[in-house]
């Protein structure tokens, strides 16, 4: 039996290895950088988590799990353009490390890249997969338009931001999952019911990452907490937090969400105070844990042994489980 | 027996009709905007074309050739960003008319709405032309870095451009070709040679291009010619005559292109004077003659009744046939 860690490793050198051209290397250099900055691998680990319900050998799901990550960092490097991002994980992004042309038509490539590796997949589950993975991809898009749209706005509903998360977040997890169920021999149905538990892991995850940047510990975590604060930026806990806040403390909030103030780490304290006025920590958590118990029920019906179940259990673990 | 006017009017209307979302309509709204604009749709022609050499039923091969004018389109959509270009076909293109941030991600959409259309080819041949259509979409990408690496030299060799023009024109024709073929059931073997005759099609197509940019009568052109010239873009044409120029001819014109002078027409003038000197309009003329015979060549040997042709000799016409 694999462990986690070596599933993990397996797909960084298959990352690493990926059959890229050398040149132009404009074009492709940015996309072998990209490739290289490493990051958790939760949703190729969710293809093969998934396929191994079904069926053994993890390399037949290796091409599609490989595809998924390939599709998630091309939108990372096209999100990060869109929102002017000068870092990710500690590197300058594409845009700054080279220009914005750069950044445009190497996600381009990398885009198509992940349908090189999409049609490495079993010819006769090939049109399974597709639509599936063409359907999740196209949601991905929709998540970061409403997410943009969202920016200009203070009257996001906590539905609105569930729906968008779930396109921007949930969606390439619940595909994955799906995906990863159909390359195994998994029926429609079975595949259907995988990926309603991938949107509930994938909402959880999304929920778990609002709250773990407020009240993450900076040294698990690794990002400096309250970044979403001082950007303003809609999260379920901020959006929670205007619907059940008493009218002064709404009034507040609004205040200090409407700019970018010199002190930093006040206006983070003053947020987390009306936070914590009004139990949004609280019940942020306790939704994270409905999802991630809805997810949990849906594995348990999946009518194979339970030694088949264990990868995708434990993979959910890491997803959610990271809690402060 | 379909005339071409009456199958391009079936494309024109089947991209109106595309199943896009209405909402986020930020998204959505450019890529129905892009595809209105109307266009020869000579790409999709051609994956008739290919098809029709095999099989009857056009229906069979529609998806594919909608595909690869959606994709066709979202280079278009791509390519005026990163040129910052502020018309396409007399209207603003989408970074005017909406922003950057809705150009890059309404042609990711499109490009996997593109990747949405080729999942509905028959099943069967779903693993034969993804991967062919896979490859092409990657070259074009590697095309136009290599066209936007070019405008900074002045040393740009003939068989780097007619690389360039290979990888950014020719192999999406050659890929339509191939995939409309394999469509249709064509073999390996057939659909390769296909391949190569479209490649020599594309080829000869653009070099027609730079000859009507340079030479072409408005009326019937229904651009301003001289843009190549005016814009100092590399074309077959500029690196010919820099190749055979006399010395001091070779000196004016690298004078001539160092800037954009105020006087737009002086500048053609001169360089089109430099030109005649040096035979570069014939010299490619009989190019086109050469790559439109082999491609006539490649047709000729496929063994399918003459009339099964008549479709994809009439694209073809119409791809290279269009003279000053």
């Amino acid at each position: 039996m694999q462990t986690l860690n070596d599933i993990s490793q397996k797909i960084d050198r298959a990352l690493r290895e990926l059959a890229l051209p050398e040149e132009p290397s404009t074009l492709y250099a940015p996309i072998r950088y990209t490739l290289a900055a490493g990051g958790k691998r939760v949703r190729p680990l969710l293809v093969l988590g998934g396929f191994s319900l079904f069926a053994d050998d993890l390399r037949g799901a290796m091409p599609a799990a490989l595809a998924i990550e390939v599709f998630h960092n091309f939108t990372l490097l096209h999100d990060d353009l869109m929102d002017r991002s000068a870092l990710r994980r500690g590197r300058p992004t594409v845009q700054v490390q080279w220009n914005d042309n750069a950044a445009i038509l190497s996600g381009d490539a990398m885009l198509i890249h992940a349908y090189e590796l999409i049609a490495r997949s079993n010819a006769e589950k090939l049109p399974l997969i597709l639509p599936v993975l063409n359907r999740v991809f196209a949601g991905v898009c929709e998540g970061q338009q409403y997410d943009m749209d969202f920016e200009g706005r203070t009257d996001v509903t906590a539905d609105e931001y569930l729906h968008m998360i779930g396109l921007k977040t949930a969606v390439l997890m619940a595909g994955a999952l799906q995906a990863g169920a159909l390359l195994g021999g998994a029926d429609a149905q079975e595949a259907s019911r995988l990926y309603q538990a991938g949107m509930h892991l994938g909402t959880a995850f999304q929920l778990q990452d609002d709250l773990l940047d407020t009240y993450g510990d900076t040294t698990v975590w690794g990002k400096n907490p309250g970044d979403d604060i001082a950007d303003n930026k809609k999260t379920y806990l901020l959006i929670e937090a205007l619907e059940l806040a008493e009218p002064s403390d709404k009034a507040r909030l609004l205040e200090l969400i409407a700019d970018k103030p010199a002190d930093r780490q006040a206006k983070i304290a003053a947020v987390k105070e009306i936070y914590a006025r009004t139990g949004v920590k609280e019940l942020t958590e306790a939704l994270v844990d409905e999802y991630f118990a809805k997810a949990g029920a849906l594995i348990d019906a999946v009518e194979v042994s339970e030694s088949r179940k264990s990868l995708l259990r434990e993979v959910a673990k890491t997803l959610v489980g990271r809690k402060k």
